[in-house]
């Protein structure tokens, strides 16, 4: 049935964009130490590998990267309203073993990490003037959790007319099934949910000239 | 165990603050109408009629009340990124029958009814000014969707330093599984998940005077 | 000396991008009509016709055109704190002929009027998303006030990283001192005070090809 | 001629509200030490010293203060289109001599500094979050420059629906003409221009039983 839309969303394609950047949305020690009392889990190493793939071949071809991290000051002054919710938060200050990134996804020395406090990656932040003064018009979001951060972020992503699109293996929660609703509500709503070799394939084939 | 806390968020409570204001998002033809592509489904009734009883206490309590709808030109040149994404949105033209909000819940003739564009009540309006200005501290999250708009409203008002409450029945999606995950999602992290009759009772408890 | 710079702010150049699109401020009656409170004064005129020949040579190379007004509900309900700082803002009801814009200028029907409540045409809007979605890079900004609206805009649209020029000739205040100053100020820290036929003159050049 | 109001904007009163914050905008090495290419001046001096005594008596009081410094990477690559304009600016660089702020106006270690890179104190920062959580109200502003940061900061609290507050004396331009006229523009829309002894009068008469 040709043209067939059935009721519902219909998850329609932003697509990749004609300036891609990577978001890697707090990938730091609270998600990733297994010490931590939010760690993420199992999910956490093939996370980290996939994200490590997908650094490989955007930087191979020249796209920017931008990192996220949370951190606060020691007396929580800082957290608004995060310590109401969240308890275990305020351990994350700002320069301790809970902010610190794994050795695997680095950033460059070139590369911005932005210092954020809330759950998007454009709250509190200058990354929306960053992207804008770098005329990037979409970004692909790795990192956790799913069902925090890396959602918050493809949403105000979309809000302001940037194009997102995340894998299932870059990003990660705690919890699987809030893995999978909160793809399927991006998906649905406002970013593509694509497949990581899919997406490595597109980079190479439209950017790869790029870098050489 | 006293005092002890597992692995994980923690879900402690924002509370209702000391001036609240009730939102209602997008209840409107598009998510209410049985004939609409987007009917919000068998929820819809229940959350109709629980939204009419939480609006009958706010307003004896003296609660001011918010509304968004969301509508779009019929050229949809103001849609930005939403046809490449959501399918039958074009369709929610400002003024159309998509855009009526349901009788049984409608506006008094001195609430405000936002025009939003976006996902979150907060993007795109006045909605934080005119909370500030009036110094609302907390707001009460009703509509739909529950993966879409309520989640936007509810993330952002808990990054702009407002306590968010909302209750699974005056708040809806089409998708059950969706429904709950999400209010899980906002439990664990950015508001409070609430009993309606609860709700009822402390807003009557605490501000019923107010209104005398 | 060439390469000195003295002390002070220097006033590089932003440029005019590659995508460049036309903002027309709160041209309307409240500035326009003579028997506005809030007459802008012997500069409307002026302006009015520089626009509306900008606007020509815009259309022609075929810029994106936006517009924004300012209104109000008639019980001032939707104002937060403007009615205590503006005693006449009030009057400027939405569809009032204080918001009327004047023919010369008139948008066309595939140009979008953003309603707005606030000073910068970013603030309570979805102009950026727009903006975003169509890949504009840069803003030429016209109308009124140079010390209100017009600025607050401009320099929104700098921290957004998207650059933003301005002309003398295509602005106005009512005060003639805040006209001056304010567009110093503006080409001091956010944007280009440029010639209007410079500007005319480049936009041909570089665009005119575009529209054939 | 009572109730009588002339043509214009009117410069009614916001006032202070009942929970103000004071915010000490970019006094730091690049506007105060003489030897920066962006040196403050004479007026450097006399702002200092009238806000050292504003502090002290906000302290007293028990108000909450923010700070905002700017400070940027060495590469310059967080610094969006500022490069393009302003020539200076890269020598601001996070933790050198023209980020630190002057001894007699020092944070004291309870309070909060926030970083930031653009003009707005509201940009890019988490200070409207902190605010908001803190149920603040209103916001004295003082600091530099009037015709930059100084004025887009109360152009933005004010959009916010915050009361803001300024005086002559506790904030400075190097151009004098600026700072006289960017205060107008201010005292006309969107704040109220006191004088700093009747300010500290007013937060002595109505805070200080606070403190006690």
């Amino acid at each position: 049935m040709d043209g067939h839309v059935a009721r519902g969303y219909g998850s329609g394609r932003v697509g990749l964009g004609d300036r891609p950047a990577v978001l890697v949305i707090d990938f730091q020690g609270l998600l990733c130490d297994p010490e931590s009392p939010m760690y993420g889990g199992e999910a956490v190493d093939e996370a980290l590998s996939s994200t490590a793939r997908l650094l490989r071949v955007a930087r191979e071809v020249g796209l920017p990267v931008f990192y996220t991290t949370v951190g606060y000051r020691a007396d929580a002054r800082d957290m608004a309203l995060w310590p109401l919710k969240v308890r275990h938060l305020p351990i994350c200050v700002a320069g301790s073993r809970w902010t610190r990134i794994p050795e695997q996804i680095a950033p460059r020395e070139d590369e911005i990490v932005l210092p954020k406090r809330m759950a998007s990656a454009f709250f509190g932040t200058d990354l929306l003037a960053l992207l804008n003064a770098a005329r990037i018009d979409s970004v692909i979001v790795c990192g956790g959790t799913t069902g925090g951060c890396v959602r918050a972020t493809v949403v105000d992503a979309f809000q302001y007319g940037l194009r997102a699109l995340v894998t299932s293996s870059c990003t990660l929660d705690m919890d699987p099934l809030a893995h999978r609703v909160n793809l399927q509500d991006i998906d649905k709503r406002y970013g593509d949910l694509v497949e990581l070799d899919q997406l490595l394939g597109e980079l190479r084939m439209r950017f790869g000239n790029a870098a050489r």
